[in-house]
């Protein structure tokens, strides 16, 4: 019997207002918008890091929260996270909240350079072939040709698959990246109506980022109270500068909403007006 | 008219179990501990940044938090700065509570080097000369001969005084730092029986090391819904390793309490069970 969770219903009603509409799956194409709900949540400490260090699963905030982030998958037909995080966690990516077998979320995995190898024995496959789970929809950046046919036939075997996307663009390090409509676009091609963006820092810093405030529908963010240090995985968006050259504040959330949960603290709200 | 500000009794009764015992004023010296009642407390950002980048004033919080500042001033015998502080704001150092003219805190600037040059026209005495503050207590690491004449004088003008504390080691820089016990000493020497400790960021960070959180007694942390973005002024305590060499959590607090507060919200805890 898999580990079951539950969240009341007094909490999942504070969180409602920052919510996609319900029924937000796939089978909700009625009204089909030109691009997903998207909710940006993430777990931070006090000087918002996500892990002690790049790959080290890190245990921040109480049960509390962690039913939360179950019940959030619960009402996104998608969760999105960069392949870091898969890397790094093997997480099952699927909603282990009660009553929720029937509506799993999608996974997907944004992967432009395919450094991910899935393999049989990930848990997000696991998950899958015990009915608690889909299989992820991989965002790649690379011709199919380059897929190996391995993980083509496994991804398909569980209902999941490789999505190309057009890489926009290179970043400093000169690795290609994805630009958000782009993905979000592909998002909505699979009638993917809500996504919840996890992770990792750099697609959450991503969204962060003014360009993209507007893609944003909704931020939840949950704080524990402890410092983590200096070195960890670190949730701050790159310097924004005014017409002056000075720096500016990268992002400001309006109709902000703080509910105590437990030793953390969620804060909801919106980065555009 | 000097401004005034004003602050809820409801918000102060909130903050209550997290503040000194009353009265907390030189004055009450009846029962001295052997070292004062620390309160460390400040106003950051999501990203955990005080300011956009040294030196720049950063409007984080709003309007009542303001008065949170200043009613928390009240309330405490002394408050402490490092000296970047003052070089980068000017600042008054006093408190602007309304009916707090009569207790007025001490300020104590944390100078090791004396990198302050104290000038009639800085805030801190202007406050002075008004009766709306008390002029600084500047701890330093120096001899009384390398101290300027005209600096003492202006300070002994004022009421304030220069104070020579122990610099017991250098940091990784060379530069010589004082160790909190002596810091506390020298306040307790002066019959200062609580202080609130308000920044900057090496201030802070110094005192959530782990061998430091024994020496304070309530944390009040103002976290305000904006990302500044990279580069700035963080708090984040230097990095914590256990037995083992893995990267371990620097800080947690205990007895937490969440208190939103117009857009912010105020964390209350304490650093040691």
């Amino acid at each position: 019997m898999a580990e079951q969770l539950t969240f009341p219903a007094a909490s999942a009603a504070l969180l409602e207002p920052h919510l996609p509409p319900t029924p937000a799956h796939d089978d909700a194409r009625s009204a089909a918008p030109s691009r997903p709900f998207v909710t940006l949540t993430f777990a931070t400490s006090l000087d918002s890091t996500l892990s002690l260090a790049p790959g080290v699963r890190t245990r921040l905030s109480g049960p509390g929260s962690k039913a939360m982030t179950h019940y959030l998958r619960s009402r996104h037909a998608a969760i999105l996270v960069g392949v870091s995080t898969v890397l790094a966690d093997d997480p099952a990516l699927n909603c282990r909240i009660a009553g929720a077998e029937a509506r799993q979320p999608r996974p997907v995995v944004v992967d432009p350079h395919l450094r991910w190898t899935p393999r049989r024995g990930d848990k997000v496959f696991e998950v899958c072939r015990e009915a608690a789970g889909l299989a992820p929809f991989v965002l790649a950046g690379v011709d199919a040709a380059e897929m190996a046919p391995g993980s083509v036939r496994l991804l398909e075997e569980h209902g999941g698959k490789y999505i190309r996307v057009r890489h926009a663009r290179s970043g400093a390090d000169g690795r290609m990246r994805f630009d958000w409509p782009d993905v979000l676009a592909a998002l909505s091609a699979e009638g993917l109506s809500s996504v919840m963006v996890e992770g990792g820092a750099q697609v959450i810093n991503s969204l962060l980022d003014p360009a993209c405030h507007v893609l944003v529908d909704s931020v939840i963010v949950t704080i524990a109270p402890t410092w983590l240090g200096q070195g960890g995985v670190v949730v701050s968006p790159d310097r924004v500068r005014d017409d002056q050259g000075r720096p500016a504040p990268a992002a400001r959330l309006s109709r902000v909403s703080w509910h105590p949960f437990g030793e953390d603290v969620v804060l909801c709200g919106k980065l555009h007006g």
